[in-house]
């Protein structure tokens, strides 16, 4: 036996946690096992290529991509043990980790030397590390900061042929051999099971501010994006709520939002303190147009995420089976995509409510549908793949931040061209010759 | 014949010019072409393949490692006719370019706009961004601003077995397929050719500032490099010259320098302008040492490279075959690094200077040795095994910018592991099965 009763999951109930992801799609694993180091990483891929027995790592299953599904059976590898911060080096702005640990607590361990690790999911308090990386995971200070990609400075991993490597460098400058650091990152655990990762950490902002801004229609407010994403200075976080996300949130907080607002952003800077009030003029002048209701600092930056706070919980209350996009365009396509969105919710006869990342132009499209209803289902179907066309035709694509795993891959062709998907499928061949690694996601 | 007679050498007095790169070897192809289009670039590698013809891709050969070498004969393809930029989207803060335009050329398309393109190699007034991209150039500016890697959206592409690749995406988030795009990133011309990139820009600062700071020995230098390196605002620039590096100029400008002199640090700040004042201060008490000699502004920022423009030529004067590498280790382990290279050089009695970007912790350690003495050249060798031994005891990394290419690929198995290299072989087989791509440069 591999591993103690206690660290292996045969018996169905005991697996069923481990059956489902944000996806809330649910598919059994045969076994669930629990590896607390390298080795038993190994040994538990060389078995699985031996007996071709399919191997689905996960973090915490935060997912909404279905990346973590055990689709096919088999065994479910949860890293959610391996929860060793191997080293915090403050004076070289780097932290060593374990897959397992929760990105909170990567965050908990760099703030006392004035430091953070960018990538911030919304489920960064539950979410892994290694489950950040699987997906490149993103978040609303990605505007600023960038995403997973770009905050990993390397990484140790076992390959679905069960072959250990080291990747990347432990220094802020490394061009040894190939880039096989950010092949990992966002491979959705397709190619190699993460077992350690190097984090390349970043100063915390001395100060932050946050502006809330209302328009009375949609176009002055994506010209307000556009304009703001002119200033030299980046915000931190530029977020969008349109005209159904505000209605949704007016229904149970009638007093939350000025009644005539059609759309909102909620805008961060940070920096040094002394900057900032320059960097909130520039930005509330962004703002102004003849339709603009108000744009204000807010004096607590802790409401500045009011209302989007608001907003998950209402949408998960009225659409628990929402369908939940997070495709990006460019950001001068967005008043474009916006329109495009509502003529095609209009088409299909669908409620939508739309709201996220703007300054990434990074939207998540949420269809409210009822999913006991067939006929609706089917047309959300259609909307959904005219959506993505409507995506691609603006230089779009299809995944943000939240990967491609089950729930997108019927799409990735319209993304992808055939040299390059055949390449990429080639890849995965090489690290997992045996089809053993998370088999079926990402690929059509 | 693909090519008309304009843009393809043969004749071995043409074919010369193509023979070298900033390496100083001289190795001739047996033809030289100049493809304008993509299809040109299928064309001659399907030829290649036919034919088992080396070809090897080059910008402007101002690599260093011997990366754009026709080692093995064969065609060279310069990219230096693709200089189209395709379109300028400054909205996005996007560039579209062909591979053969001038980095140069980039930083005045996006300028007018208000923005740059990071990558700084020293060569950036004649390398070509196809290059830049091939060895995921740095430069000065990358203790702020990142590398190559970190300002690239998207690649067209023709593999080594002549199939046309799209990798990445027009938006600053995508998540969709493996991240084909940082693979290609650094793989110096082995993989594919790159035909398009899309590069991502970045806001100018609005003010510039420029100190130096001069030290009586090396310790209160390298302290000083790590108290910067702590503070929350990164330098845009952080660079070192060391006593060696000091001496060779004041022979020949007795004036420039304080006579006590033994290190110096050339440090740059960028951003609004009203936060640089404090960020200079706190660079300057950074500095402080009993053993620092001053540290100041300088008024004029043009002045501040002054030292290190200045010596680059000397050192080609006095030592045209030095030996130059681009080792890093992390910047806490700077001081560990430079003790250890003076022991190293005593050791095997050898003149060595050493200086670069230490905010990186990347050291360029030029060996000044006379190539015609060729005991002096077998010590070298031997204190270069040594030092790239101490570089990896310290964990740092062979390279941070300037590649293996040939110079460096007889010691890449210090660094990367037999498991790891396999694999890496692997990729280059899968994308070049016949071995065309620039045969057997990066792998020992």
């Amino acid at each position: 036996m591999l591993f103690p009763p206690d660290r292996c999951y045969t018996d169905p109930v005991e697996c069923y946690a481990y059956a489902y992801d944000n996806s809330r799609k649910i598919l059994p694993p045969d076994a669930v096992v629990f590896p607390l180091c390298t080795e038993e990483i190994r040994q538990t891929l060389a078995l699985c290529n031996q007996q071709h027995i399919p191997l689905v790592p996960r973090g915490r299953g935060t997912g909404t991509a279905g990346g973590s599904l055990p689709e096919k059976g088999g065994i479910a590898m949860s890293l959610e043990r391996m929860v060793n911060i191997v080293s915090v080096d403050p004076a070289n702005r780097v932290i060593v980790t374990e897959p397992g640990v929760i990105n909170q607590t990567i965050q908990e361990a760099a703030k006392p030397h004035g430091f953070f690790w960018p990538p911030d999911p919304s489920s960064a308090m539950f979410s892994t590390v290694g489950g950040n990386i699987a997906t490149c995971a993103g978040g609303p200070h990605a505007v600023k900061y960038g995403t997973t990609r770009d905050h990993v400075l390397g990484l140790k991993a076992v390959t679905g042929s069960g072959q250990l490597i080291t990747t990347g460098c432990y220094t802020t400058k490394g061009v040894v051999g190939y880039d096989l650091t950010r092949l990992l990152i966002g491979s959705e655990g397709t190619l190699a099971i993460i077992t350690e990762a190097t984090l390349k950490l970043t100063a915390l902002p001395e100060a932050v501010a946050g502006i809330t801004a209302h328009f009375q229609d949609l176009p002055s407010c994506t010209a307000a994006i556009v304009n703001i994403m002119s200033l030299s200075r980046l915000p931190s976080a530029l977020e969008f709520l349109d005209s159904g996300s505000l209605g949704l949130i007016r229904n149970r907080y009638p007093d939350l939002l000025p009644s005539e607002s059609h759309a909102m952003l909620m805008i961060e800077v940070d920096g040094a303190r002394d900057e900032l009030p320059n960097a909130i003029a520039n930005i509330i002048s962004a703002c102004s147009s003849d339709f603009l209701i108000e744009a204000k600092e807010i004096s607590d930056t802790r409401n500045l995420w009011k209302a989007r706070k608001a907003l998950s919980p209402l949408l998960r209350e009225i659409a628990p089976k929402k369908i939940n996009e997070d495709v990006v365009v460019p950001v001068t396509r967005l008043p474009e995509f916006l329109r495009g969105l509502k003529r095609l919710s209009q088409q299909y006869q669908l409620h939508n409510v739309n709201f996220g990342h703007a300054g990434n132009g990074n939207i998540h499209v949420n269809l409210l549908i009822d999913p006991d209803n067939a006929e609706e289902v089917r047309r959300a179907e259609y909307c959904l793949n005219d959506i993505f066309d409507l995506v691609i035709s603006l230089r779009g694509t299809l995944s943000g931040e939240h990967g491609i795993g089950s729930e997108k891959r019927a799409f990735v062709s319209k993304e992808i061209d055939d040299g390059t998907m055949t390449l990429m499928k080639n890849i995965k061949n090489l690290f997992d010759p045996n089809n053993i690694l998370n088999p079926g996601k990402l690929f059509p």
